[in-house]
């Protein structure tokens, strides 16, 4: 590394996102990418993009995108900040309200890129151990920062917390409180509830998972209009672009189509939880799209997966504390997890011969 | 402004795009478009387009796009970087080599969002004024900062500086010198050259101008791979869509196509400049798709750029110094052209009438 960069990035490392494989043939269960694909519209909309429309920059605001999300959500135009996907929200929020040596707290295991974030800015990043049961602690309730991220539904736990232990958090939280909720379509609860009461919470949606337009990067930010009107001032002027921002409208507007995406994938989870009971292998319960399965040892969890890449199977596996005897396991379609729970069949039985 | 955000922020002024009207018909001069569609190989490449891929996230290296960009102009992989439009690239830079109280420099008048990204990062800007003759100032050479910002050619003026003064600049220079060359396809001159030489030498390059992209958000830094790498770790890990990723391919694939609009453009814009000449507006020479006029004083200006507007006609004004007696004009096609031209005939028959 050069001596021109500031020390805190030198000193990085970056954030490894998982193995996106490029013209070869995988079974892909390792981003939580959505095994269905987005709503008919999106086709018709991008089918009907004018090329030469093109070489014209994106609307600044986003306006008709942003109207699309406050109807369907409940909410209002300037309730919204727009984001070419909801990673770039979370670099947004980082610059707006933490400074250097600013301390951001975040439970642990959480999503890994929170304090990868917070280290590019040059502030304090501060993990918090969930409890053994992956429940919020006191200590992260309690704990003074300018900024605390909170994934709800938690990724890679799956799990969710009670809204009044959120809404403790937020009251005793004299900063932002940035609660993630790119998995809550799958969930049963989310806090939209808690905008209009508490002027210091921030809610991240993403059309990733459940809009199935990973590929568009397209994500947003619930807000007061005050959080959202500074916000804008720190995001890129034209930060999506024109066929991203028409696709997710374009999602966005066939309601009926998204939920039944939602349910297929949330009875598939649990059916899958049910294959992998009848297997042996323990998983947490989850308000996701993806299930964290914990195995008999760290040894185990790492054989299973390789083996699994063998098969051209991808599964995640995180190599960090807490979660060493885990894979945590995107759901795809019925016929997809079917050959992955054949896969576990084979190797379990490889395993134990 | 709630309290919650860091001071440089809830201070900021946020940068203001030039206006881009939705659903109403204007003839847009004000933002630099190209009036040329994209290659017919970026229509192509968005109806081949599948749907069901968009599911899936992109490349995060963006290795098929940079491979083009390197075999088109002459160089390495790694030497490459690819952005969300090259705001986003200009925001990596100012996030990797400035901390706190960072010094920024930056000719003046230049690209504006300069000071804007520097006020957001916590850095201190630092305006050097050009030359009467809009040529760089031996201050700006020898001012010590931890990041300069070069526009070549300079917008709004459309100037270049002598390749000598730039390699001088790189020399003193014990930073960072990012030279955006966002408009360099238009001009005769580039900095590619120096690329081997300068270690601290980063340049800027886009798909929205001479590509005729701006909706679609791209655009490349070239460096070392070294600081290629180190701002690898600082950028958003999936920062461009497949869709964008696949037209910016496309669009440089067409070489010839690409040189046949830069001829267009550049031949029509000399074309303006001795139109004005005869309607005795002054211009400056330019070596970027735009020309700044200047006025006998401000208020013409201003009274030709409300005039021009009332006529559906888009230009640039700056309320800023040494540009209040200039608009900038974008060039179109030679009919866009003709009907400005007439437009300001107009004009000045009713101003002298």
């Amino acid at each position: 590394m050069t001596g021109y960069f500031r020390n805190n990035i030198a000193r990085l490392q970056g954030y490894v996102p998982g193995y996106q494989p490029v013209g070869e043939e995988y079974l892909k269960l390792n981003t939580n990418e959505n095994p269905y694909p987005p709503a008919p519209g999106v086709r018709t909309t991008l089918r009907k993009a004018d090329p030469f429309l093109l070489r014209r920059y994106p609307d600044p605001v986003l306006n008709r995108l942003r109207d699309r999300i406050a109807d369907t959500l409940g909410f209002a135009r300037d309730d919204i900040l727009v984001g070419n996907g909801s990673d770039e929200i979370l670099t947004i929020v980082t610059r707006s309200f933490v400074g250097e040596g600013g301390r951001v707290a975040f439970p642990e295991p959480s999503y890994s890129l929170y304090p990868i974030l917070v280290r590019i800015q040059g502030g304090e990043p501060v993990g918090v151990a969930l409890a053994e049961d992956f429940s919020l602690p006191e200590e992260f309730i309690d704990i003074p920062a300018a900024l605390k991220f909170l994934a709800f539904p938690n990724s890679p736990t799956g799990t969710v917390y009670p809204l009044d232990t959120v809404e403790r958090l937020l009251n005793s939280s004299p900063g932002i409180v940035l609660v993630d909720e790119a998995y809550a379509d799958f969930a049963e609860v989310n806090c939209l509830g808690l905008l209009s009461r508490h002027p210091n919470l921030i809610i991240l949606r993403t059309f990733s998972k459940s809009y199935g337009l990973a590929g568009l990067r397209v994500g947003f930010a619930l807000a007061s209009p005050e959080l959202i009107a500074g916000m804008m001032k720190v995001k890129d002027s034209y930060n999506l672009n024109q066929l991203s921002a028409g696709a997710a409208e374009a999602a966005m507007a066939d309601q009926a189509y998204f939920q039944a995406v939602l349910k297929k994938i949330v009875r598939e989870r649990e059916r899958f939880r049910d294959s992998l009971d009848r297997l042996g292998i323990a998983s947490y319960p989850s308000s996701t799209n993806f299930v964290l399965a914990r195995f008999d040892s760290a040894e185990q969890a790492r054989t299973t997966f390789e083996q699994l890449r063998e098969k051209r199977i991808l599964v995640r596996y995180f190599d960090l504390p807490r979660l060493r005897e885990c894979l945590r396991i995107t759901i795809g379609t019925p016929e997809a997890m079917d050959q992955l729970v054949q896969a576990l069949e084979e190797i379990r039985g490889d395993q134990t011969r």
